[in-house]
């Protein structure tokens, strides 16, 4: 039998799962959910279908396990503590200071439920965390580092937008060489946030803006740019679709550390993806297995990837991994 | 309280383990166990007590895992499966045509005595397994390659050792450029076992033997080096144990695949090991971790890295590894 999935939230990451899940045997898409009214105005590729939100709770049953597609800021928060009580759910809950708060909530609602969510799954968080997880403990004397891109960062794209006189925006982060080596060198905790990454960003302004106002906000905002070398092009809105409209990401955790009489034992992974949403929902599509299969197993309440047996998240029966990939 | 953990044989991985376990502080080495005879000539570092495997049995209860440190060929097929009935154990039985054999039998007996015994541990099998599972539940359509070394494999310099005229021998395997390369472009499957690698050997003779004879022995060795291109050097005792008495290893996994219409996705695990015996080791001790906690919780059995949750890898609680590598 296959594990039922449903969508609910139907932007970039939507679309991803939608055509990632065709490419999981043990799997099958059966609706999409959205806050879309009429339904109908919502186009999707697949042959499902599109319901509201509003009635989540008929389709309790029907479902193993549900997709949540909405951003961090303002859907997740609600979304996720509020459909966990219903449904098994993987989110990709990303605000990183509020995920144990995040957590918390969800726990909370899918104990009541019985249900397991599967909370901050993607790439980072996601397989980098898992990442860092292995690398700190089995080469405890070490340093690791992050470093993201070269890719197109949404949340500085969309704070970009925010500007006034912006209209579109696209910003690349890109990792810097000599941080990266430094970080193979076991240097990782001695790196600033701005030898680590630049940031460029192509902006179309609105008619009559004032360029070097809108180039001198950017540059000055807190958190997301005050704290790196930021370039700020002015393009056009052709331009932007033309050349810029692809969601290519990627990164590196590296760590790097010691053991016996100066042993240096270096750990790296490198991701380079051509699209990071559809990246990100495979690696959610992977968690939705391992959230069904640990709800059978009565493994309820709120998980993270640090949770999951890797097992749990392939389509391979066990003793069959263990002959293929061990 | 601290994890009480022994070691069970004392060649290069026992003595890693000895030096690798001061780095962790939730950890703490209470004995090691040997076939020596008497035990007072094994000469160690530590000040544990050096106890005769005759006298294993005597151990129950003092011990939270058994970290053993024997070869795959002879000692880990018997002692495993003896060793699981009495404690908590980890192996690094890398034989992997037998896993499976081996895995049955340690099952039984670990469950007879309601043990667990997390086998074949190390960074492969072990990390890079653990990697080429993820890599493939998350891009299905893909293909994986592994790559070892560049280093110097026991395995490989052992079978040379079995030639006769062969004084000593130390062989590093070379992963190849250009079929990294292509591994990195979704071929993986295409690469032929020639091509992957190339195997580098430098032989001490003994004195008066026929070298030509030596050197076809080994080129032609079938399953260790007829189906690689093979060097053989031959050196002098001295340069062997000035130049190649090191134990550097590492190697690569590439997962290469796509997601959407043509979207190329590429994950990458690369290792760089001063001291192979000590990153095993390593990897081993932070399994003896998850060993406890599984056999604390029930988990009884024989279970693989596969079955291993992330966090039970790390010293960090639970909450803590959210909040710091999530």
């Amino acid at each position: 039998m296959k594990i039922k999935i449903a969508i609910c939230g139907y932007g970039n990451l939507g679309r991803g799962i939608e055509s990632e899940i065709a490419k999981n045997d043990d799997m099958e898409l059966v609706a999409i959910f959205t806050r879309r009214k009429p339904v109908s105005t919502l186009e999707i590729k697949s042959d499902v279908p599109v319901v509201h939100m509003d009635d989540l709770e008929k389709w309790q049953g029907k479902i193993d396990v549900m997709i949540l597609c909405g951003g961090s800021a303002k859907d997740l928060p609600v979304q996720s503590p509020e459909i966990a009580r219903l449904f098994n759910i993987v989110d990709s809950f990303d605000t990183h200071a509020k995920i144990p708060e995040h957590k918390s909530k969800v726990d909370t609602a899918a104990r009541a439920g019985g249900k397991t969510a599967v909370i901050s799954v993607g790439w980072d968080p996601g397989l980098f965390s898992i990442f860092r997880l292995y690398s700190g403990a089995i080469v405890p004397a070490g340093a690791t580092g992050s470093f993201w891109g070269y890719g197109v960062s949404q949340g500085h794209s969309d704070a970009i937008r925010q500007v006034e006189g912006v209209a579109n925006a696209v910003q690349y982060s890109i990792p810097q060489e000599e941080a990266i080596e430094k970080a193979r060198q076991g240097k990782a905790e001695d790196l600033s946030t701005r030898e680590k990454h630049k940031r460029l960003c192509y902006v179309v302004a609105e008619e009559g803006a004032d360029l070097v106002r809108i180039e001198n906000e950017i540059k000055e905002m807190p958190n997301y740019f005050a704290d790196y070398d930021t370039d700020v092009i002015f393009a056009t809105s052709e331009e932007l679709k033309k050349n810029h409209s692809r969601l290519p990401h990627g990164g590196y955790v590296i760590h790097s550390g010691e053991t016996g009489a100066g042993n240096k034992q270096k750990i790296e992974l490198t991701l380079k993806l051509d699209s990071n949403p559809e990246f990100t929902a495979s690696v959610m599509i992977s968690c939705a297995r391992a959230a069904a299969r640990m709800n059978r197993e009565g493994m309820i309440g709120a998980k993270t990837v640090f949770d999951i047996p890797p097992v749990y998240l392939s389509a391979i029966e066990d003793d069959e991994v263990v002959r293929l990939l061990l």
